[in-house]
């Protein structure tokens, strides 16, 4: 395949990096000392083990002239995703695949300003890197990326997610890995982020009317915006039920965001409960409960250092 | 003066006990068993000193042939103002000021569906009173009370409140009055509000632009209310300022909602913030901040409690 990854930080270079082994793949970044760097020396990977890969993808930090690609993954931060496309819109074509495997919900609806539900690919990964400079990444963790089609069968990127495999990314496709995503969110979104903000264990969100309240406030807000985004298929009742029947199984357990808090560390409330807002704002979605959340967890993030 | 005061509940019966010195009261209420002790009986004040002292104003269940009055006070729980008065509704003509004192805001928006601006009368009480059996109540604390037109010159009402002063409730009428509800109501309802939920000392709320956002979402909605209830001359500029004003001057202070929250004590978050969720609701407005900032003050009161 031809593949073009957008944004050659940490994980872009890694996906670059171990795709060019079966691939065509132009790595692209606006950023040319970092380009250039990686133009001459390649993309060098330290694994967990201390072993040391140097790969050689194609870096460039303009596209013309490039063909079009059959796969587009971007990699740069979310709020660059529709600048990163406009910019490279001519690897796009009517066969395109775009893909975003990027942290947190709604990126999607930026790359449907440039493909059709049917070219769009979303997904999660388990893979942790970090750089170490320019074109030099340390590969902190593997795991399973898995990867769905907006629209339509996920048999038709079978192929993309066998080639992932092939290179060393462990990938499958499917048709849940959608619905996975957001129903992970839904429960994070809500009863989670309020055990943090509440300082209690997951038990008293199910039990006491007001924390549930909110806890369905909040989801009922996350799935307006997931249903807008093109997922007409939650249904409010159902994710609920689902969400209050995770609580009943963990009454007595506290979440990582809770422990955040509690010991005075920043929270990942951004990527989480941010990218709804984020996702809302593309759409023209109100979402109150959302603002209000983000806001009190990033206040208390910030009370540890306060001093008058 | 011909008064009526609907509710003989602790205030009620304070209220219409010592303004029957110097009036004609009718005290009313739907309870037959109370209206009927105290019509018997009248009303025992134990005050302060251990000194108890019976008024014998008139008690009725019925206003049906009372003439129309001067003045109508309104003394029951809030969700019963409308019914209150629409039961005793041949009691005001176009005479008649309706007045009340209860706790909170908003209670005008009731009034006004009976009377015009100009015979609206809003105020507070510094007065504490509770009930030790029917008719017979304990005057805890004694205070200024303070009362304001809704529309118009309160010069109009001087004699009502010189009236009251003759009785023994020291009361003063000032244009302000209203001025002040709500400016105290747009502090405690965002700021105090906050410290409760972050649980930080008043200068976190002007230090923290993440804390400061919330507390200018939260006046910006009280605003909204106040506004839509009648009184167009808030700017919400303006009462931002003075709140931060007032946080700068106070930045290591502590707010009684606070402590409540630190304590495990129950907060009187009903009656401020809540008062703001009824007049928005009567008004047909959206205050979401205020709904989760209730919900959330109330669930963090519920904890304390909670075992799984």
């Amino acid at each position: 395949m031809n593949i073009a990854v957008l944004g050659s930080g940490a994980m872009g270079a890694l996906f670059g990096g171990y795709l060019s082994k079966e691939n065509n793949v132009w790595l692209v970044d606006v950023d040319e000392a970092k380009i250039g760097h990686i133009a001459e020396n390649g993309v060098r990977i330290r694994e967990k083990s201390g072993e040391e890969t140097v790969f050689r993808p194609n870096a460039v930090n303009d596209t013309a002239g490039l063909p079009r690609m059959d796969l587009i993954i971007v990699f740069v931060k979310a709020m660059f995703t529709a600048k990163a496309l406009e910019t490279n819109k001519s690897l796009i074509g009517s066969e395109t695949y775009v893909m975003s495997l990027q942290n947190g919900v709604g990126h999607e609806i930026k790359l449907l300003q440039f493909v059709d539900q049917g070219h769009v690919i979303i997904g999660s990964t388990q893979h942790n890197s970090s750089i170490l400079s320019n074109g030099y990444i340390n590969h902190g963790g593997a795991g399973r990326t898995a990867i769905g089609l907006l629209d339509g069968s996920s048999d038709r990127i079978a192929h993309i997610a066998e080639s992932f495999t092939k290179c060393g990314l462990e990938c499958t496709s499917s048709d849940e890995v959608k619905q996975q995503i957001w129903d992970k969110l839904f429960l994070n979104t809500s009863a989670s982020a309020l055990t943090a903000v509440l300082q209690v264990p997951l038990g008293f969100i199910l039990d006491d009317r007001h924390a549930c309240r909110l806890m369905e406030k909040l989801v009922s807000e996350a799935i307006t915006v997931a249903n807008a985004a093109g997922f007409s298929k939650f249904k409010e009742e159902a994710v609920i039920e689902g969400i209050k029947k995770s609580l009943d199984n963990a009454r007595g357990g506290y979440t990582s965001i809770y422990a955040d808090i509690k010991n005075g560390a920043r929270t990942e409330v951004d990527t989480i409960s941010g990218s709804i807002i984020e996702a809302a704002k593309d759409l023209g979605i109100s979402v109150p409960y959302h603002e209000m959340l983000v806001s009190l967890i990033h206040a208390m993030e910030n009370r540890v250092a306060y001093t008058i």
